[in-house]
């Protein structure tokens, strides 16, 4: 298969950049560090700033405040991520898909699927579940009863959609997700567990994107919910009736409990939890391993925890963790109670 | 597809409960502030006792403490959450399920599969299984080798029991979820990984819940057990060789290292970890994200863990913590070490 | 079906250890608790030692300074752990996997399948892909474009490989894995997230093992790589382009953050994370539920955390850590900033 190849002032013009010094084919990006003469590089953050001066790539996109230092080509982008982003776009190697249901699929009789959507492989289609067109349910997929998925959404491969699952338009599932499946509703009812019926679905809003074996449970009344925008990483769970504001990310392994509402321009960090019930604001960024145990009403940054350290130093620091109380009572004119 | 409906009085006389003012008809379910005047609705948790005079509800279910502030039809129960699950189970849409083996799906000649259970599409019995009447194997399910579901149990879809797995009676295991893999054994050989063989199986009782994509390893030697009625919520882990005891809860992405033993009605936090080789007695509360790292005899609720600060705050706390030792040295009269 | 037999003396000669006592026949393996006395059992962990005396064992494996303690006979073993691994084995039960293609799997015409690999039944096998002589893909598993598998791999299950996922010989991969799929590469450009194209793959080293549920990111520009025998319990999350060294091992629910590289023979304690972009240097040891938040150049055990409280008690050391800064400004002659 050949690469294609993209002159340097092509790219500029395509994606209005500033061409600065000769021009030159590029046939595919790499890493400063990695990159030969025949591909394109970027320099975005300042810590890789040094290795400019060693790449042996043949343009690199830059702030215009790089560019002196960059004795080769540049592109120059207000934000070179995303104008790099744009760039190896061109160098994705897809797999064309072509319209249809696989012949080994299994799509119940009640369903709609559209002309122009793809059903992979040993991939199953439940009762009065829609598929609209261009959407591709990828190899292996199990979309169950009362789904929707909107123009263009791609579940990758083994995906399943319970029930009551609703996707809007250009929604990315990978693999091993798991979307509508019951929320952990239990009432204790002398001494066993009764299940609280989950009647909702979840509902997720255009160009969302959903990781690798993610969870997203339906709601126990009314639905699950992700804004437009939505970017979840793999192993991420999200409890039933969340609600999940536009352009909201979240790292890896992270986790928000049953009826939490997170606001829009968020940034969750990896293995972070939210308690459930609470009301986090807009733009507020929670730090990778923090828990959230009370609403945020001010944006802003949050942690929970403590440093690393050596294992020896932490056995005191965490001993003596124990005696907090005690040690700051006996400070002279010590509070006589914590908050 | 038409709602079901019944009466309150009709309720009231099913459910064991009393009827307060006038006898409505009810077609669903709703929260209280989300009700309308052909729904019913309930008020159980203290802190929604004030939307109870402007919920537009047909009907809530509610404790007789709470009857005199409602000015609609009540009716009265000693717990209203357990009350409303058992009414909302009226409303609840179930796929009908016929029992038989779907064409595609592949059944080894030595598995059993009675005549009463049902193996859905693309879902695949391995030798010398066995599969209870009323047993629903959802489709793209793997159940390997020696495995066993009792009556009624239910795979909803995408579930693998990977070998030597017995499941008791009614229970319900949701997609992506592993039971019956290799524990993580392992004996350092020469600077090399040695498998320690996983010559177990994994036993789960009657009416446990198993949540999405949670893993469950098949035991060593013996077995990795759930006693009856334990309810795992979803990407939980639990290692080889664990017990857990009956109608113990565990919040999504907790996990249980090998061979630790926790012990009945507990209630496991969301992300919390418990060390292997532990035991924990009847009746712990682990809160979320808390470590257990040493076992726990006496009943109670258990942490660890800091609180939630601006980032700004925590920083300078985290700072000290690595300094706790030194600063409770330096307190007039201080203990010279940590316990 | 019959097990097999052993005598302790064929076992002694296989294995290069030395019978003392009787000569036995071991027709299985247990616990020292469990065993009878037709079966083998092991003491490795000297916390067992008192249940020596109790054993019903035919035959134990131990250590030379144990042996005196045991009345019957012993296998004496440098390190019994691993001699009773390699005894365990032969009584492991493992399915016979014949070679050649299920009639229910897909394979698309472009990859290439040795004809002494084994493809499972509704497994599927995408373009372009290759599987050597040995290899086993399960049941339900999705290979996607542009893989390889090595000699000897097994895909137990419900395994994914999206795309560019190359494995070495011997690699096991648990029910769930999902290797592949793009990383979490996200650019804001004007409020909308862009994705940044993941151009990379994953390499897998011979003999790696990877848990259940468990995701490996691919690269986004080079690959993603662990090095040969890298053990991975279940639900860990890799991402992109992190590398990890030769022979570590990771427990279950831990996580590395894009672009970290750990070093060989590390332990990774369960529920642990490591932030992008660090270095671990060798034989690092992190305690369970800790966070990575600088790189590590010295060898050694790192921890962070408090240790687990009564609630009660927790509580109030929670609110002093807030205060921390605070109360060590106080002490006479006190440091005036942290850290």
């Amino acid at each position: 298969m050949t690469m294609p190849t993209f002159s340097a002032a092509a790219l500029a013009s395509r994606f209005g950049l500033l061409l600065q010094g000769e021009d030159r084919q590029v046939a595919g990006v790499a890493t400063l560090a990695d990159a030969t003469p025949s591909q394109l590089s970027f320099l975005a953050n300042p810590r890789y700033r040094s290795q400019l001066a060693q790449s042996q790539a043949g343009v690199v996109v830059l702030r215009a405040e790089d560019a002196e230092a960059c004795t080769g080509s540049a592109l120059i982008a207000r934000d070179p991520y995303v104008a790099f982003a744009r760039i190896a776009a061109l160098f994705e190697r897809k797999p064309v898909i072509a319209p249809g249901i696989h012949p080994t699929a299994v799509v119940d009789a009640s369903a709609q699927v559209d002309p122009l959507a793809s059903i992979g492989p040993l991939a199953s289609i439940g009762a009065r579940s829609k598929v609209a067109a261009g959407a591709v349910v990828g190899p292996g997929c199990v979309v169950g009863d009362d789904c929707e998925l909107g123009e263009d959404c791609e579940l990758q491969a083994r995906v399943t959609l319970l029930t009551r699952v609703r996707l809007g338009k250009r929604v990315r599932i990978l693999p091993g997700a798991v979307l509508g499946g019951a929320g952990f509703g239990l009432a204790m009812d002398a001494g066993h567990w009764v299940n609280v019926p989950q009647l909702g679905g979840v509902v997720i809003g255009d160009d969302c994107e959903i990781g690798a074996n993610t969870t997203i449970d339906r709601g126990a009344l009314g639905d699950t919910v992700l804004e437009e925008d939505v970017r979840l990483d793999n192993q991420i769970q999200i409890g039933h009736n969340v609600r999940i504001g536009a352009h909201t990310a979240m790292a890896g392994c992270s986790a928000v409990a049953g009826s939490a509402r997170i606001g829009r321009h968020c940034l969750i960090g990896g293995g972070a939890g939210v308690l459930g019930h609470l009301e986090v604001c807009d733009r507020v960024m929670i730090t990778a391993m923090s828990l959230v145990t009370h609403s945020i009403r001010t944006p802003g940054e949050y942690s929970s925890g403590t440093p690393l350290m050596d294992n020896r130093g932490w056995r005191k620091s965490a001993a003596r963790f124990k005696q907090l109380d005690r040690i700051a009572r006996r400070l002279p004119g010590s509070e006589k109670d914590p908050e």
